[in-house]
């Protein structure tokens, strides 16, 4: 069954959720303590004891798995070494995203509001571009084991041009919690945004509006 | 005259463009050498010998003139206090922008990638709003003297829902270069992004890419 | 009734000075938990269960309330955003003070050993001044909407030169919390610092030394 | 021709070793000159004109290339996204690693002064490990697209424990200059340490000292 | 001969005041060009070519050559690692004071705008203190070996209680250039700050300014 | 009774192992709470109530008793200000070393995952070094109050050359918790590393590897 998309955007969003900490660790690391109960919050994620790390911590498999591109309308899926599968990583100041495109699949245009992020594709091909402040667009069309950069903070996307192949790439981050906000979460915020500054911001009128909120599920 | 989407983008986006330096600074100040020949870039902007500053350098009247909030269709005017006016400020990571609407004026969604953002409303009302990576909405209506917080990097907006008054507001940065993006950048980027992951970012067809793009002067 | 001066100094720092964190935020936002039993003590300010958020969370009407200016002997009154009135600035990075004067009203010199600052007046006019640690004073009168920017650390002051009219302004500092002293703690310190070096320091005698400590009420 | 050790290790490094800065950015992007006379050093690495900035600058076919594992006697090559190939990544504080193994092939024992580094296997399998400041080894047999941290600063090694198949796998840095030091640099610095304290440090004699520089080619 | 207060705070200031760069260093290291034309000005210091590095770059003897406590009334004398005379410290974070008082010398009260301060006695007794933003005095006196800690930018002095015998001491900051400023710059600042907001911040008279700032050699 | 090498590195890696948090303090100060039940773990450590702070948490006499440097093989003791026993020293970003040398006593070879590191003699003299990520070792013999600087992340090494006389040095550091690595740790590491890749880094044999490591007491 088919998602809609604010559940989508959340969804992806949440495998960006996890808590993080990029200040510079004064210890040489702090394992997540993801059982913790969570009672108390600040900027950052507990540790276990120290004495309790172990080699696994610092390992995982979930990027083993394919992700399935077919529960959303964007034909794209995203699988995150966030700390609850990689508790060693909590305080590192990287993160590794798998990305699987069904053909012609989008991770559609985004922005992360913590970091960096460099892309490499190892199947197929993808398209990809980023807009500067200045209004430009810079794209360019990748191929296995090519890398393009992102710069940090800037509306940016990934497409899969290909009709009949997927494709498969690996982007990584500058930061145990990159986020990310899908441009679309201006049609489809939970509650929804005030209709006038929405129509003014795109000069659009509400029918448009509401065609797009409609396309969107929301 | 009135400017095209396009070129009120670029024009607010350039009155944030001033190069910066938010590194700390490690000496007293950095007063910008804005007349420097511009064949050396790097990551800030060069200093004057400081024997050479003045009390001067550390003062600013660029916000004391209203900005002009019928060049562009948005009704809004936004004045900033970067390095080009205000030379004493680079390397201190404070900025002040001087917003004005028209009644019924926008700033349009945005997100400055290098920024948290507070503003105070001086005069009339201003509603304001942001969305955050769980895809929530917050916001609320402003009277003068109140202040409100945007927190870093995410979607946000301004909007002077007064059909007969403007309004006037300061905004905050903790950078002497936040930077703004407007969500519309995807619409009149140069050049044009790709019209398929614009379509399936948004899940609109040609023709409704095609209608914004055209209300947006691109 | 009339504050002695160092009730005054610490509760003009009091004002500024709630715990703060700005290291950079690894979660959208981190609203203050300003109800949070006291009995753990770290770098920072506990945060709500992020679910609990509310847009009221990052607004405050604190600023929209004259300060009073004849509790002190300075004729100054200061009211600031911190998280005690405006928790989702917690994490932030951003504060801003409200500035009332009387007239010939003064800021004492005093530095802010966390923060750049800059300064807009308001209503009618500010002398402000710093002095660099090569022991130059950078001064500058100010109208109204004029900023001025104080370099971080660095010892400085503001004054309503005008004997009639009050002034009101506007600082912003890029620190959740730039804490404040006044050069004057070294006379009105609890407990006063030993009368040998403190003579030495000014250079005056035991006498001159009670005689300002008489002055400012320790 | 098989390079010496100390050669290889030179080479190693070099690859690690364009300069970098990964103070916050405050600019969009800062595409390295790499052509720039090099008669002015400072922390950094110049830009071009932003206006000269093409989307091909911030893309590269480096790790296209299968690095050559028999030029030295670890069977091992590797290949970076530094700026020289990537100049694009200049301020954005991320860089690639291409990590091509022999059978029985090793990254040597080394340590990464200024980044954290998250390794994944594309083909074949890796041991790999780190030791504390505890002096606790952390060691893991990592599979396909199986991810290890090695927290930042620690000495580390990688190895391919396979004695017929070669392995390929990817390292992430948390830096655009990570830097790269092996352990035996001790005994094949240019010039040599002094014997004295090498002897003590590892509590051996000067024939197993000159022994193990022997093998090492110094 | 004796120098006036403010040439000693002066020299003393220009001891402490060359330009600095505590953000990360990216290279191994950044040795100070001290010999640079001093035509191009930025946040740091320029390096000479890392392969014109030497051992002797990392070295200084400065520190070995007791100062001339007679030269101001202060009894105290100053000298520091800066970049002049340790060139491979620049970008390291860390400098080295040497201090050295006469019977009765004080380090006159004053504050550092970039680094917290640690001081160890080596000869003599030291009565030193700090006061906090709330206002609280906190002080200890030292004998040889012994360590205070002064938190960063507060106010804080020492002094060398004993009649009769000198004192040596060092200090260790974690800036490059740490800076520093006397509280009784604010008598002697060049030009002279105007005389009411001076009076009403000590809240004494004009004849009382005018003794202290006639002391103090202005 | 001599210590074993392990347990000699043990213990001087616990010297230097109290977790830290070199984020920016955004109070005055964070005495650390060193009774608090350690049953919460995260990036630093927790501070008493700043009400109950006193002179003598900032102060301490840890440095005045010479270490003992006849309880391990390397002839070197080495004592540090961390925050167990200086805990207003948590947040400050400093820590100061003793060390004390026997005659040709040697700190071995190491590296501060955390920290550059400044050493200054006190009696006696010494020879250090470090090596560069090109590989070029950079040795000094220092006098009395001469400094040495040691760039952040590089393994380095101090010897006392003298056969007769012992040595007395402090080392200062810009983190609370610098950290310390010997690079013997690759042999004496607990559990053991495996030994294909240790004989590979080392280019040794198996029999070479149990020598190191029976010699170093593993």
């Amino acid at each position: 069954m088919v998602q809609t998309i604010p559940s989508f955007v959340l969804s992806l969003l949440l495998l960006l959720g996890a808590a993080g900490a990029d200040p510079d660790l004064l210890v040489d690391f702090c394992v997540a303590n993801t059982s913790a109960a969570q009672d108390f919050f600040f900027n950052g994620v507990p540790c276990i004891d120290p004495a309790e790390a172990r080699g696994s911590h610092f390992t995982t498999s979930a990027l083993s798995t394919p992700g399935n591109t077919s529960a959303n309308p964007f034909g794209f899926s995203g699988t995150i070494t966030d700390v609850s599968v990689l508790p060693g990583g909590n305080g590192q100041g990287l993160t590794i995203l798998r990305e699987d495109f069904a053909p012609q699949g989008v991770l559609p245009l985004h922005t992360h509001p913590r970091s960096s992020e460099a892309v490499m594709v190892l199947q197929g091909e993808l398209l990809v571009g980023f807009i500067d402040t200045a209004n430009r667009m810079f794209a360019q069309r990748l191929r296995p084991m090519e890398v393009f950069m992102f710069p940090r903070g800037l509306i940016h996307f990934q497409y899969n041009p290909n009709p009949s192949s997927p494709a498969l790439a690996i982007a990584v981050f500058n930061s145990q919690n990159p986020g990310a906000q899908l441009v679309i979460s201006t049609f489809v915020s939970n509650p929804p945004m005030d209709i006038e500054p929405l129509k003014k911001s795109y000069q659009i009128s509400e029918e448009e509006v509401q065609t797009i909120r409609k396309n969107l599920g929301a």
